[in-house]
């Protein structure tokens, strides 16, 4: 077992795991007070960072640990769970790429983060743009189909 | 604490630390033996993942908690630790889009992995094209120049 601490706590409006409608979300990382606030100096000069979150509500007992149909929905196909970005896999990581909006102390507030109040945050980094993919991204169409409102109000159509 | 365990491992001919020249490393992953192969079913429908790691070798008394000079550089400025993506953080997480090479049983094949052979994988998402920024990317020139050679010989110049 590899141990990870929890770096800060996430503050939304939004408490329940809902699937969609996140792109306006705006929430709070609060960096706990173990942290000085300096370790977020800089974040201001970046527009994005990719916040690493504990899917701390996703039970232990339903986490899948080969294929499921994505959302459970059976016109998805049933795929491996490393091949969807589902809550319920292994680990209940999560990963996802927001807009900052403000930073003041150990408050970051961002746009667009799909967690829930009170998920623990385990890593902010900045989004460089040199780490996203360098070639055409292909994806199959249930993925852009699961996609469709997923940000809705948010960025992207 | 938040226990995380291991579901692979990072076989690479890279075994050091190095800074640069990871666009045209070609590693595999290979799934630990309690995941069925199936886990990865799918995977192969896209052309990009993100590899989660843990970044084992980093001494845990390197790790920064407020800022530091990227790379050691004086020449860029000092910022927080969570303004870089720099190795010695707090929990020595990784996360890197790769391209898929191939899949075969347990072992995923992956062009531009900056990991080391021998680093514990945590988790393994599918780059979804709607989980990318959806907003254009800005950052400082201190991020881009550091990436001059990241990867150099792979896909960006």
């Amino acid at each position: 077992m590899i141990p990870v601490e929890t770096i800060g706590v996430v503050k939304s409006p939004r408490v329940d795991a809902t699937d969609d409608d996140w792109g306006d979300v705006i929430a709070t990382i609060e960096l706990n007070d173990n942290f000085d606030a300096s370790a977020l100096d800089g974040l201001e000069e970046f527009s994005h960072a990719e916040i690493f979150f504990h899917l701390h509500r996703v039970a232990p007992e339903s986490i899948q640990r080969a294929t499921r149909h994505p959302r459970g929905n059976p016109a998805y196909p049933a795929v491996g769970i490393f091949a969807q970005r589902g809550r319920a896999r292994p680990n209940r990581l999560a990963a996802t790429m927001v807009e900052i909006v403000s930073r003041a102390g150990r408050a970051l507030t961002v746009r667009g983060l799909d967690a829930i109040d009170g998920s623990p945050v385990v890593d902010i980094k900045p989004v460089i743009r040199e780490f996203l993919p360098r070639t055409p991204v292909r994806e199959p169409e249930w993925a852009r189909d699961l996609m469709r409102n997923y940000w809705k109000k948010g960025g992207s159509k």
